[in-house]
This record gives structure tokens, C-alpha cells and sequence, in this order.
């Protein structure tokens, strides 16, 4: 008989469940539903249940696997806590969608799963062990070591974002100097082309390609503005997405002499800056890790449902 | 009947051979042997086979763990090269014993070594994942992740030494700035108070101490003679060893973050520099890591032996 597979993702907004047949590998349903502003824990559940029920159907899944965009204590299955939606503060997401579907369920952060998701299903296929970084608002990260997820004795591993690569860099919001996140995410990348355009310590002749792209409003400016910018050829949207990009290239270089993965695969925004922006992470990184220190730099696969599929392995390893 | 258990340390200069039964937690027999200037590893092979038919006096080991310094393929017990002596390249140094002893060994870096003997028999008993490094002449580490060694895809990791958390600090043989090792090492730190010596640049009033203790010659300065130093007062020796110090700190920090390990243990002179550079160390490390991220740090239980409690370690899993 088949196995159902329910697989929710719970973003910061938008919410994502999909079901499949155990052993299969494309969605017999998908369905996304955005947060309102101001909605809270009960909310989103609330919203994502009804979503589960609805593609079911009136079916019951044998496992569920679950996303989870925040800290995550994996053992227990409860969620610490949401940086972005209030309420979440110790649910046991585990238990109520157990209770609530009668089948087992698995619930990580958003990170681990994309890892494992790139690992059983994207780029990562067959290397035994892999980095997976995404880089866009801001910079996480997660672990497949020996073939299962590396999460941390207590789940915290993989906060590449927050080390330190420039001890006198600008302050994070983290308290810290120069970390990956500071120097790299999208969110603070605008914010430091913002400035720059405020201050007029643009370089000659930049800036202003990045102001055309965004509407002539420097509110505007994201990450996606930069790379556009950077790729018209704008010298101070080049310069910071250069910074940002020598900041993941120090920050891969030092993760694989501490521990000598075979393969990092990057997702996010980043992936979408260019191949001159791929070059300099690829650069930096290879002059960071020691010469003996060898290993590949790929994009993700898996895109935007790079957790969903890593909520389907987490599902299946229910199964097992 | 009694399985012995034969436990071999190449150091750079000096080998050591121990015997015991499996079970045992103190040597039956302990020799240690320094190879002159110029021996090749042909010379050393030679010596501590010799040392190991002495200990041994006709017996046969069941098992055979090594330790050695410098990189090891573990998987296939070969030993890459030694930074020290010549003539290490591609070594069967596991084939060689195994046919010299008719036993099943085992042979890694002695990092790696050193991490599992404090993971079995040291400060790291109980933790199921730990980072060992040891800090002295150069800065290495070793992981226990899962309750096992993680050595990497191609046995390099732990090379925390070669991390950097300054890039615009002093340039390293390796090639790259600030790091760990080029902050934090005995023959690094010692190198930088010669300098600041010669140069006349050291803080007002500091460097007679160091001086003195050095017997007046700068080229006798080691890092021990910092450590003593910086006990009775020399500003000198105490700027030097906080960078060092905060060098450790970051490097730390930053692993926590990446893998969340429960423990450090910090092996090696370090340890000897007293308890106000552990202070830097500990705090460092605490403003680095992210505040949900914790850890302990923890001096090494096993002194100069933890290499050899580690080939134990490795020989008992041959037997299993």
C-alpha cells in the first residue's frame, strides 16, 4: 500500500505543504498560502493545518516531515522560537501534528533540512558529507556529515552567518564585528550601498545605475538590486557585493580546514549575483583553505523547495 | 586470555612505545627514544620498531594503534608526509606494522589521535562531541562528533590553526593573515616579541622581564618564557600573549557557532600560560559565539600522552 508523505514548510511569511507517495519524486499537490502582517504562532498553524487537510483530502499521511524557519530543539520536536513571528516560543510543533494527524512526525530548521533536502534529493546527491549555505536576507547554514545531519549537541550548528571574518568590519546586529552575515546577507549589503549613496562616498562614476534600478529611491535597493546593478556595470554595487562575496569565500575557505567537507553548495540570492560575484567566493575561499584542503563550490538544485524536500527525507527517515 | 595492546607516538623528534593489556589503564611498559638531527624516516621506522620488539619481548600485540605527526590518509593507513623529517611521503606505515607484528593497526594524525584519547580516557569522557586542539609550538585540533572521530572527506580536519580571524593581521608561512597559528603559537609569539624587541616598540616599561628570563638573548625567548614573563608583570610578554589568547578566543567562538560541539578541550603550552589568558581565551570565544551556542573549555586531562591514549583507543576499535 502507498505511503503518504505530508511536507510543510513554514517560512517567516509564506507557508508551503505538499504531498507525495513515499519513493516518489514529484508533488501530486503543492499548495502556498502568505502570512497577513501581524499574524502570530497560532495563526500560521492554524493556516497551515487547514492547508495539510486540504490537499489530503481526507487521507491520512504516514509521516510528516516539517520545515521550520527558526531554532528548532530537533530532539523533542518543538520550536524554540520565530525571529520574525511572534508566539512561537517552545510550541511542540511534533507533538500537535502528531495528535492532530495521527502519524509520526519530524520537524527541523529550516537549514538542516534544506542540507539534508540537497543531500537525498538536489546537488549534494552521493557526497557523504556537504555544507549548504543560503545567502539572502540572511546567511544560515546546515550540515550532512557521514550521510544524516550534523546538528549540534544542541541543535545550534551550522551559524556560519555569524562568524567573525573582519574582526574591525562594521557591528552586526549580533553584537559582533565583521561576521559573514554583516558583510554578505542582502538585507545589509543594501543597507550598506544606502549609505554610501547618503554619505557620497560612492566610487567616481557609481551609484548611479543602482539608483536607476531602484526607481531613483535608495529605500528601494535589495540584494537583487545590486546584482543587477553590479552586472550594468555600477562600481559601488560591484564593491559591496565584492566585500560580501571575499566575506563567504573567508568564511567557506576556514569552514573546510576546520572540517574538510567534500562539497558546499550555496543557495539564495547569492547564487543569482553573477559569475564574476562566483569567482571571487570560489577564489577566496581557495586561498583561505590550506593548500591540501580540497573541495567543490556548487549552487543548490532545489531551489525555493529546497526544505520541502528535506521535510520529505526527514518523513521518510520516520518510515524507516 | 589478555589481548596486549601496543601504542606507538612518532613525534617530530621524539618517539615513545607503551604497552598494556586491553582493559588496562596504566602502561605495563613506557619507553621513549630521541632521533638525532638529520634522521629520515627510514631511521625512525627503524627506532621504534626496535623500541616496540624491546617492550614487547617476544610477545605478539593483538592490536596496534599510532599516532602520528603529521598528515595521515587514515583509510588506508598511510602516511602522507611529515613536516619535520624527510622521507615520510606515501609511507604504508599500517601495512608495514601489520607485517612486521601480525596484527590489525590503525594509524592517524596525531591530532586526531590526541581528540579520541581525551574523548575515551581524558576531559572528554561522557561528551558525545568535542574539539581537541593543542596549542604549542604549532596550533592543531582534532574532532569527536557522534562519539567517533570526524576526520574529513580526505582526513584534513581540525586545521583550526590555519583558520584566519584577522585578515589584516601578520602574514603566516601558510601564506594567509592572522591566523590562528600565526597569533597564537609558541614559535609565532615568540618570533613577534624579537621583533618588537629589535624594533624598540614595546610597551613602556616591558620586555627587561622577558629579557631577563632569556638570559639577555632574545633568540632563547620560547613561549614559555612569555608565559613566566607575563606572571611577573612584563607588559610586553602579557600584549603579545592576549593577542594570542584572542587569536583562540575568535577561532573558538567561530567553531562553536559552525558545529556546536559540547566540549573544547585545549591541550598543549597554552595551558601553562595561567589563569588570566584563560580569561581572555573563555571570554573571547563567549562574545564570539552566538548566546544561544554554548560550550565548555577545558584543560587537557592527558598531557604529552594523549597521542598514545588515542593509538589505545585505536587499537581496541581494531578489535571489536
Amino acid at each position: 500500500m502507498e505511503q503518504l508523505i505530508l511536507a510543510l514548510d513554514f517560512g517567516g511569511t509564506k507557508h508551503t505543504a505538499a504531498l507525495l507517495a513515499r519513493g516518489e519524486r514529484s508533488w501530486r499537490a503543492h499548495e502556498r498560502v502568505f502570512s497577513p502582517p501581524r499574524a502570530d504562532a497560532n495563526y500560521d498553524i492554524k493556516a497551515m493545518l487547514s492547508l495539510a487537510r486540504q490537499l489530503l483530502q481526507g487521507a491520512r499521511p504516514s509521516a510528516i516531515g516539517v520545515s521550520f524557519g527558526g531554532p528548532v530543539d530537533y530532539q523533542n520536536g518543538v520550536v524554540r522560537l520565530s525571529h520574525h513571528v511572534p508566539g512561537w516560543e517552545n510550541t511542540p510543533l511534533k507533538a500537535r501534528l502528531e495528535a492532530e494527524f495521527g502519524a509520526p512526525a519530524s520537524v527541523d530548521n529550516d537549514a538542516n533540512v534544506a542540507a539534508l533536502g540537497e543531500h537525498r534529493f538536489g546537488a549534494g546527491r552521493g557526497f557523504n558529507s556537504l555544507f549548504y549555505m543560503t545567502v539572502s536576507t540572511g546567511v544560515g547554514g546546515g550540515w550532512v556529515l557521514n550521510g544524516s545531519p550534523w546538528r549540534g549537541w544542541e541543535s545550534m550548528a551550522g551559524e556560519i552567518g555569524h562568524t567573525v571574518v573582519d574582526p574591525n568590519g562594521p557591528y552586526c546586529l549580533c553584537g559582533k564585528r565583521g561576521c559573514v552575515e554583516r558583510l554578505a546577507s542582502g538585507v545589509y549589503m543594501a543597507q550598506d550601498a544606502r549609505q554610501r549613496l547618503a554619505e557620497g562616498s560612492a566610487p567616481p562614476g557609481g551609484g548611479h545605475i543602482l539608483l536607476d534600478l531602484a526607481g531613483g529611491d535608495p529605500d528601494a535597493i535589495r540584494g537583487q538590486t545590486l546584482s543587477a546593478a553590479a552586472a550594468k556595470g555600477d562600481s559601488l554595487a560591484w564593491e559591496i557585493l565584492q566585500r560580501g562575496a571575499r566575506a563567504l569565500g573567508a568564511g567557506i575557505g576556514n569552514t573546510a580546514n576546520l572540517i574538510n567537507p567534500h562539497l558546499f553548495i550555496l543557495g539564495g540570492g547569492v547564487t543569482k549575483a553573477g559569475e564574476r560575484n562566483w569567482e571571487v567566493i570560489r577564489q577566496t575561499a581557495r586561498a583561505t583553505a590550506l593548500p591540501e584542503v580540497h573541495f567543490q563550490i556548487v549552487p543548490a538544485a532545489l531551489g525555493d523547495d529546497a526544505p520541502l524536500w528535506g521535510a520529505v527525507a526527514l518523513a521518510e527517515d520516520c518510515l524507516d
